[in-house]
Parts: C-alpha cells; sequence; structure tokens
C-alpha cells in the first residue's frame, strides 16, 4: 500500500500543496464495485441540488449578509459538533453555547474554534468529520486538517473567505448550485423573508415549509400564545375547534401563495387516529381553558395528524413526518440552554398501526404525498418499506438525523430496497440547519448510493446503465417528483 | 470494467443471441470470497429441491393442465409483483386483480403483461426483478428483459411455451427436480387432490400441510361455519371444547395418512400462554354463541399453539409457526379485493417471553419440532438464535416473506450463526405460491449461503471443505431432516 | 485459489507439522481493507491484556492450582459450549454438567472431550470455534482439529500441558500478558482471597469487582438471607432502609479497599427511576417481612440502580449495567441444573426513558464514569450512541455476550461509531468466565477493529496513521481511562 492510497490524503498525481480529499472517498474499496460506483458518480456528482427539507434561516438568506466568524458559523449552533464535544467533558461555556440566565460564556470565536481544532480527532468515523472535511476542503480550500497547530492557521484562512462577497448566502446558493431550497417556518409566520426573497427574483428557488407542531401539541405551555399569534397571522378569531382549523387552512393557504411545496411535522409517536369533531372540540376547548390532561394532548396530536393529510390531500402541500424523538432528554440542560443543543434522543417507533388509519383514508387518495422518516432504522425493513410498497401516496424519505451518515445511508438501501425499490424512495433529503454543510450531504449521499449501485452491478444484480440511470434519480429526479408544487383538488 | 464484467449481461465467452444471466450474479463480489462462493456454489447449485413450506395449489398439481396465459401466471396472483405496481398509482383494475362485488376488471391479458413489461425499471434492486429474470431466462429462454419494447414479444414467447405439454405442472415439478414439495391446506380439506395425486404415484413427491388457522382464531367471522365444516370432516359433533379437540386431532391424523410431514401457524403474535381446560373451555363456548372478546381470542389462539405443540410432540407433524404479519392493513382495500394483494404488514414481535411456555413443555420433548419463521429481523440475533442454539425442539425458519431477499439471506446468516450456527437453522425453505420461482428461489438461497460460507473461506474462519460440506447440508439435508416423517409416540 | 489460502489451514511458507491458524484470520477479505488492517493489527497484536469485566473466579488465582482436565476447563464450565450441543440433542447429563438432586451424570472427561470432539462441526461459524481453535492453537499447539478422531490424542495433548507450573493461573497470566484483570464478586464476599492476593504482589493485577444484584432483587427467595449476610460483613446491623444503604456504602468502600475498580449490575430492565426515601423505606420493610409485590421489587431495583450512582458519583467506583436478559428461561432446567447453563435469553430493551432519570441526576457530575452493555444490538445506533455522544458520564462498553462475535463486534463499530465516535467507547472489555480464552477474545477484538478501522482508511476516511492509533486506543488505553482507580469526591 502506498501513502497515496491511503487515508483522506491526496490521490496519485495530485500536486497541490494544501490538503486535498481522494476523488474516492466514500466509495466502495472492493474494487469491481468501485470501479462501477466511480461510473455512477461521475453522473450525479455535479448535477444540481434540489434541498427540500432544509432548516437554514430564512432570514439569513433574505439578509444576505457575511456569515460571520469560524466558531459562531460551524462550531455553536451545530449540534452534532457540540454534542461531541460536550460528550467528551468540554463545557457548553466554553463552546459559546449560549444560556438562558444571560450569565456569561466563551465569547473569543479564535479560542471556541480552537478548542474544536484541538479535539479534531474525537470525530474520527462520524459524519462530523466527513461533512466538516468537504467544507474546509472543497469550500475554503484550508491548508491542512484541524488540530491544536494548525487551529489559527484555519481560522485566519476560513476568516478571510467569509468576509468575501462570494461568501454571501445568496452568491454561495449559486456556487453550490442549489436549484431550489426549503427553509422551515412556523405555521405563524409572516413569509416576511420570502416575500422579500421573492421580490428579488428568489421565490422560485427559496421556498418556505409549513410546520405547525406548536399549534398541534395543546399542552405546550405557550400554545395559548401560539394560538393568538395564529389568530393574528390568520385574521380568523381562534375562539373553537372548528376557527382552529380554518386558521390552519388559511395558513396553508398563505404559505401556498408563498412558493411552499410541503409541511413538516415532528411528533413523539407516529399516531394519526381521527378523533370525532365532538371529541376534538371537546379537548381543544379544554386547552384553551389550560386544563387539558397529557393523554387528550397526545390523541389530539394523532388526530391532527390526520387532518393535516386531509388537508394535504385537499391543497397538494406535500406531508412530511418524521417522529420518534424524545427532545431535550435532560431536563437541566433545557433549563439552562434551550433546545437543539444536542439532547435529543431517539426512541423506539411504531409505524404499521401508528399510520394506518391515515392510509386507510388517504392512501390511495390522488392529491396525497405523504413523505416519512425515521431515526429508528429497525423499521425500515419491518414496517416502512413494506407500506411505501403499496400505498401509492406514501414515499420513504431519507435517512434522517443519526441515520444521516456513510453507513447509515448504506444501511437504508439495503433495508428498503427489497420491499420498497428505489421509487419508493424521495431520493435524497437533507435535513441541515448548516448552510456550509448541504453540498457535502449530498455529495455523500451520491457517493454511497453510487457505491450501493455499483456493488448491485458488481454481483450482477443491474447493468450500469441501470444503475447510472437509477443514480440520477436519485439525486435529482426523484426529489423534484417527491416535492411538486401544490396542484389543489378542492 | 469492460461490458461482459457488468450486470446481468452475458460472461464473456458466452455466444447466445438472446439474454443470458451471468454465472456469478448474487455471489460476492470481492474475488476471494468470490472464489471460494464458485466452489461451493458448484456443490449445491444442481442438487434436488425439497420445497416443504409451499403454497401451490394441490388442485393445480392435480389437474395437470396448461398454466394459463402470462398475465394469470405471473402477475395477478403474484402480490409482490402487484403491490409494487400499485405504489406507482397502477390500480388493482388495470393488472387484473378481480374485485368481489364482480365489477369489470381488465381482462386482456396482453394489456396486463404490457403493464408489467412496461414498469420493469420498478423492480430494480428487488427480489421480484431477481426471481423474474430467473424465470424468464432459465425456464423460458425469453430473447430480451421486459420493456415496453419487449412486451409483446416476450408475451408470446412465453405462451407458446406455456401451451405445451412440457410446461404443465407435474413435467415441470421433474424438470424442477423437485424433490419432494408440500402443499399448505385448511385443517378441513378433503385432501382429494392428494389421494388423487398418490393414487397416480405422486404421493411421496406431493404432500399437504396442516393449517388450522380459521379454526384456532374463534372471533372469525366464518369461524362457526368452518366448525361446522370441521365436524363434518372429522365426523365428530363438536359441541366442546373436548369435541373440538377431539376433531382437530382427528384431522391431523388424516393429513398424516395422506402424508402430511408438518403444521403451519399464522398468528398475530407469538404468545403459546396454555390457559386451563376449563377457561379454553369457557371461551370455546362463548365463541359458539358467537359472544367471546378479542381478548378472550387472542388468549385462546395462545393457548391451542401450546396446544398443537402437545400434539407435535404426540403424533410427530413438525410445527411451524410464522407469526407477526399485521393482515390486510387497508380495510377498504381487504372489503374490495380480498385478502393476499399485497397489504399484510409486518409489526415488531416478541418471541422469548411468548414461546417461553411452550419451550418449557416441550422444548426438550423428543418428539417436537418447532421451526419459527419471522418477518421482523431484529429478533433473529436477539431472541430467535439464543432459544434455537439451546433448546433441541426449536429450529430457525429461512428467512421469510419481505427477506427471503439477496441482502435478507445474507443478513439472517450474519444475525443467527453466532449463536445458532448452521445445524439449528433448517436450511432453505420457500415460501411462494409462485410455482415457477420455486427454482429461482432455492437458487437464489444456495448462491447467497454461498456467499456467505466464501467470505468466512476467505477470513480463514473455515476452509473450502468445510463451507462445501455446510452447503450441501443447508441446500438440501437440513431441510429433509427438519421435515421428516411422522413417527409418533403415543 | 490455493489451498495454502482458504480456511484456517497454514499460510504460504509455514512448514509446521502440526495445525496452524491462518495470520490473516477475522481480517477482511477485501484487499486493500485487509492491507491497511494488517498495518493497524501489527500495532496491537502485542500489546497488554486489561481485562475489567471477567468472571474468572479469585479463588481459582489465589489457589493456583494446576487446572484440571480437559472437560472440566473447557467442556462443563463453558456455557456457550453446552448449549450448542444440548441444542442438537446432547443430554446435560452426559456433558457432565452437574445436577442439583445429586443424580449421577457423566464423569468420564474423556469421555465428555470426546463428545465435544465429535460434534465440532456444529460450531462452524461461531465465536467458540473461533476461540477454541485459539486456544488450541496458540496456547497448547495441539496436533490437528477436534473430531472424532483426533479426540484421545487432543486430550492428551492438553492434558500433558495442563498439568505442568507454566499451566497455572498465575503463571499464565503472566504469558497472557495480564496487565490488570478483574474478578466479579458479590457485595457480601469476604474477598479473602483478593486479600490473599495482594499479600503476594498481585494485588495491583488481580482486583475485585463490586456485584450487588443479589441484594437490590427483594422479592428474591433467598434476599433474607443475603441481608443477614451483608449485616455481618459489614457490621452494621440491617433493620431500616437507611442501614441498608450504609451497609452498602460500607461494602463499596470495602471493595474500594481491597483494589476494585468498579461496580456491577445485571438487570432485567434499565429502569433507573428513583423512589422517595419513604417508598423506598416501605418497600424495603415489607421485603423484610417477606411480603413484598413482583412491581414493588422491580421498582426498587430501579431505584437502586439510581442510588448506586449517587455512591458512584461520590466514591469514584465506574457503575456498569448490563441490563435486558431473562434468565433461566426454562425453570425445569433451572430447577434440575441451576443457573448459567445455557437458558438465558435476551429481550428487547429500553434505555433512553429507563436511563434518563440517572443521566439527569449524575448524567454532566464529574464523578460518575457510567458503562453501558447491552444483548439487544437495535438499541447501539437508536439509543445508546446517541447518549454516550452527549453525557459526558457515559460511556458504551463493548458488545456483550451473544454479541462479542466477529461480526456481532464489527456491526457495533458500525452502530455506534456515528454518533459516539470512538472515544465515547471503553475499547474491548470481555466478559468471560473462561480464563484460557482471555487472550483469543483480546485477540479477536483487535482483529476486528482492525478490520473496521482499515475499511475506513480503504474508503478513505481515515488515514493509516490515524487507525493505528485509534486500534491501540481501543486496545489498550481506552480500558484503562474508563476503570481507572477511584478517586473519591466527597
Amino acid at each position: 500500500m502506498t501513502a497515496q492510497h491511503v487515508g483522506t490524503t491526496s490521490p496519485p498525481g495530485t500536486t497541490t500543496q494544501g490538503w486535498a480529499l481522494h476523488p474516492d472517498r466514500a466509495l466502495p474499496a472492493e474494487p469491481s464495485s468501485r470501479d462501477a460506483a466511480r461510473a455512477v458518480y461521475a453522473a450525479t456528482r455535479d448535477l444540481p441540488i434540489v434541498s427540500m427539507h432544509g432548516h437554514v434561516d430564512a432570514g439569513v438568506l433574505a439578509a444576505d449578509e457575511p456569515f460571520g466568524n469560524p466558531a459562531e458559523v460551524f462550531v455553536v449552533p451545530d449540534h452534532y459538533l457540540v454534542r461531541m464535544l460536550v460528550s467528551q467533558g468540554v463545557p457548553h461555556d466554553s463552546l459559546g453555547v449560549p444560556r438562558r440566565d444571560g450569565k456569561p460564556v466563551e465569547t473569543d470565536p479564535r479560542e471556541i474554534w480552537r478548542t474544536f481544532c484541538t479535539n479534531w480527532k474525537l470525530f474520527r468515523g462520524t459524519p462530523t468529520r466527513y461533512w466538516m472535511e468537504h467544507v474546509l476542503v472543497e469550500i475554503f480550500g484550508v491548508s491542512a486538517p484541524p488540530s491544536a497547530q494548525t487551529a489559527d492557521t484555519l481560522y485566519d484562512e476560513v476568516q478571510a473567505q467569509l468576509s468575501t462577497d462570494a461568501f454571501r448566502p445568496l452568491a454561495l446558493a449559486d456556487r453550490f448550485n442549489l436549484e431550489i431550497v426549503a427553509t422551515t417556518d412556523p405555521a405563524t409566520a409572516t413569509l416576511a423573508d420570502h416575500a422579500d426573497l421573492a421580490g428579488r427574483g428568489w421565490g422560485e428557488r427559496i421556498v418556505p415549509t409549513f410546520r405547525p407542531d406548536a399549534l398541534l401539541h395543546v399542552d405546550r405551555p405557550e400554545w395559548r400564545d401560539d394560538i393568538a399569534l395564529l389568530a393574528e397571522r390568520s385574521g380568523i378569531d381562534v375562539g373553537s375547534y372548528a376557527d382552529y382549523v380554518r386558521a390552519l387552512e388559511q395558513r396553508r393557504a398563505a404559505f401556498i401563495a408563498a412558493g411552499a411545496r410541503a409541511t413538516d411535522h415532528g411528533h413523539l409517536l407516529a399516531d394519526t387516529t381521527p378523533l370525532t369533531p365532538a371529541e376534538a372540540g371537546r379537548i381543544f376547548d379544554a386547552a384553551l381553558r389550560g386544563e387539558v390532561s397529557a393523554a387528550d394532548a397526545q390523541a389530539f396530536s394523532g388526530h391532527m395528524l390526520h387532518e393535516m393529510a386531509r388537508m394535504s390531500a385537499e391543497d397538494g402541500l406535500v406531508m412530511q413526518i418524521h417522529p420518534g424523538v424524545l427532545r431535550n432528554h435532560d431536563s437541566h440542560v433545557f433549563a439552562e440552554r434551550g433546545p437543539d443543543v444536542g439532547y435529543d434522543i431517539p426512541v423506539a417507533a411504531e409505524y404499521t398501526r401508528s399510520l394506518r388509519p391515515l392510509l386507510e383514508s388517504f392512501g390511495h387518495h390522488p392529491g396525497l404525498r405523504l413523505i416519512v422518516f425515521t431515526v429508528d432504522e429497525t423499521v425500515f425493513a419491518r414496517e416502512l418499506a413494506p407500506m411505501a410498497g403499496v400505498y401509492p401516496a406514501m414515499k420513504l424519505g431519507a435517512p434522517w438525523w443519526f441515520l444521516d451518515t456513510p453507513d447509515g445511508m448504506r444501511r437504508y438501501r439495503e433495508a428498503v430496497t427489497d420491499s420498497a425499490g428505489f421509487y419508493n424512495t424521495t431520493g435524497f433529503v437533507d435535513d441541515t440547519r448548516a448552510f456550509f454543510s448541504i453540498p457535502a450531504r449530498h455529495d455523500l449521499a451520491r457517493r454511497i448510493d453510487a457505491g450501493y449501485l455499483g456493488r448491485l452491478v458488481a454481483e450482477h444484480r443491474l447493468t450500469v446503465d441501470e444503475a447510472v440511470e437509477t443514480a440520477v434519480d436519485l439525486a435529482y429526479e426523484l426529489p423534484k417528483l417527491a416535492y411538486p408544487k401544490p396542484a389543489p383538488r378542492t
């Protein structure tokens, strides 16, 4: 084995002075699979990016200001990265993660960046390592891998570019070849940023996503405030369950007018059992009085998923659900820092019985497109692929969150293709808050799908031509098909 | 990579004008594993087929008429194939799947066949693709893969052969090298077809299987009709639980006399908790009055699994159970088309606690052979292999239904061999309604086991000689050992 | 493929007359992964062994007598081996497994050994095969694989060496390069053997582990006897819950004084929900009266895990928990032979909700080190890695028991590295009662980790240098870091 062939160093013949990534990275090691995978990947590498489930802030895109310093761009807000450092004893404070009580945390971005670089070793084998390498090398072209020794140099190299106009959000959207990117927006959002972007010609490329979670979980302490906000935004006085449904329908219409393609639903359970209108009304009224039980709130949220499917079948918004995460596992950390600092933990999920009511009602409805995600990979082969493999309304989303990794994506294809094939999946859908990681994630998905398809070719289960066509579909055509412009039916 | 080495095209040196499959298909791509796998597969490729868990209709075999047209043989009755087309928006009607209300569905077999061929792309990576390739090339020798362009030609090529005497069922049984094939028959079957076949010398090669599900689920709407039929068949007036048990014993004896080797039990749960006779009698009586609760019916079905094990220990019929499938997931489709049209969906299954009562009672009984199947592959390593790895009465069935695939069978060996070894499995057991797919399924299983064993050889964990011997056992000897002729003990 | 490259025979160029193992065994077959894996394994092969979770009897080590005959060393006490033979119809009696009623069992060790050797074929593909090959070849240098033909020769070859001083326990500890080995000891142990060993200079190398299970499960029939013993050992009259807690603390202190590094907790569930002191006291009092309910006993055991974490945070003993095994699945076998004869079967486990109370209380406590094991591998990616990937107090133990196998260890790394990286795992921790298998288990773990790291190198996801450093950490540095000497905090 020669040095050129190992690790993430440069390939033979590359004469760059700096740090380069191997062109075959994340492709299968086995030679005949790799040969086929290279041919497949060559056909998808440069396709435009369709990013329909991101969590980039629309305000950042609309403002189009420079992104700030390396710490605030790459460390502080990245819960994958923060959680790994915390797990090894680095306090949130020293990573600059803000406290709710306003007490001081580390503010020197160079110090925070140093902490990250010094601990680079911890990320070996993780997707953070993979994505960050891509960002640092392919986007910033830095001179060396992160380490205690290189931290300051890298900081300067990255900062110098972040300050340029070429690194403003919309310029990067072009450079990243983002054909379309969806943001995630609360149902009560004004959508002013999207209106602003549309006014500047970005309306077809940057679209909102309707996320009504806050309104559907009626035992949230802030729920009544959110209902007041819903009334304000919708112009509908929300005094009853019927008002509430109408106001939600109004907001969906406003989102569609603003270019939205989809809704997005994060529930603990996948339950979709409908209630009678009377029962739904009873729970809603109790919630308005602040007297709802946890069991009733749970039942109501399941009912509302069924109701959201009904609305999607009518107005054409694609419905995305991703259940099974217990949020804010440590209540002390939540009290101190708020959500999204790394303490969301998956639980075992059930879909066969849970989705049955929804699928019985709308699983064959021509207007519904239901995309299901999971962080419990045991359900891919057992429950989700068999259901997506028969109900025309249902498609399987990409492996999500903790599973959006080289081995996770490979296992996903191995688990779902038997029963769902390729064409009952959405192709790749990223789920990132980190704008700079979008190209890295899509590139990695294309490599892993190329590797999976390459293995099928090497095992004489597909021809190369079929593999190439399938890969292009997974990388580009299927995501576009899965998230079409709404075509209302009523 | 040259064209000869990729996909499902012909190997180098093959000069056929038509469509040929690569001789190494479904073997591992890795060169040293493939070398060993080839040696292993060469030893099993031509062994006779032992097919002990099929669902081919005994009447079809007894009638021995030509099979009909390509659509009614390969499309309409194949729920794997139908469900994939339905999932992509092809209506059941246009596939000719009959309606219960007798309303018209597509009846032109050529049109149905065209729909299938036109959608061939959907099956990429699925077992249907793999089996159908085998059938079309190895059995029918057609000239090209299915497509919109080739559909009519393939139809004619297949139809021409289906009409010949060489393609009648019993002639094919010889051509397929079927040493023995078991059908599945309700406990109330007359077994007239088997008597007919036995009279023509096929009694040792085509045997029935005792499937009493309809009688054991006492809350089925048709249960009392089935009890009446049980009384008629057994000649025992079934007015009490004791009568019912005697009548079941009578039917088992009749099946044994007709050549049966095994029973077959499809329950939602694997529960085997026995009831007292008094409690069983109470539930039975309530069921006879049409007043049984769902919970009592569930308890009774678990009790009857325990009772069936007791009978198997006495009369020597091998006991097969395969729980964990929620049948007829969409009640509207069920009302419209009936069962077995693609809407059976797995659920998470539990076996450790569920099988405990049965195994405590009979797990060391020299008369019991219990074969357990699952569609929840998470239990292979966790529950089933550890139990099969200690209880002498229990063996692990082959990966079933949604798991009867190239990657599913590979994962099965990887999951169960650690704790159960090879010799606590039954070897390959197909589970097909599609007579023509029997050779394809056995051939694929032999290839996958060859690949698994080939990897162990390449990793220096087995010698080639051991791998060859093991493969022969898995393909032929173990299924024969697992399903012996009953040798009653009482 | 030439004979030299296959199976477990000698590599090319080896001229030994006897039986030799291939130097690349259990490394990946794929050539570039194997090349990298060889380089990695070369760096770990000869590192000292840190064995912190073994079940070797301290008395055996202290006595330092010859081990006895091959049957009593390698067959009778090995539940992996016994269960496989039992599963294929070999009675416990003929393996010499003692009966509680004192009735005779096979006593001829040569006959027992023959039974094992004759059935060698059953172990193909299992870890027992792998470990036993290592023991027979690398430790005893026997002349041939086990078989009916070689059984007597092997018996003599092994027996001859077992009788020598070089094969006494402490001599072997040196030969095996055991830097430190932990035994497992009931909380009521006198620790006399450890005192004896310490007096002879082995105190730093052979340490006890505090296992209080018997005292924490208050519905055990013998519980009150164990409480009496606790009182005797601790010198504290245990008449109340407060006494009980104090007595447990006393015992932990005694274990620390005797060199203990860790506690060990085997519970059916991972529940860690604390009770109020009043509630705990109420249950404890009921248990003392022999009137505790099963539900209360379960709640108490969960409470005590929380309490044990509190004590660990204070006294610095590492806390190990390994739930999810239903012990003594067959009550008849248990009545006849007692525990640990192969009838412990895993059940599905839940950790996210179960560990939450403990982690909320102590997950960020600088004094706690919690190491979690499982036999349900579905929780690795879904629950354990995400929790270990954020809570600084929690580390993931090695794949345990049924999962301590070549493929199990590979799947473990593939499942946990994404979210936990390498550095939130403990590195390899064996869990063996079989003293002779310690080197085999560590060697296999090093090979599997080398293979996993080798694949990452071959896929250009790590450099070789990183892989080598990581492998050394996993094999040696991380186990030492995970089980430090207690440094009390209060």
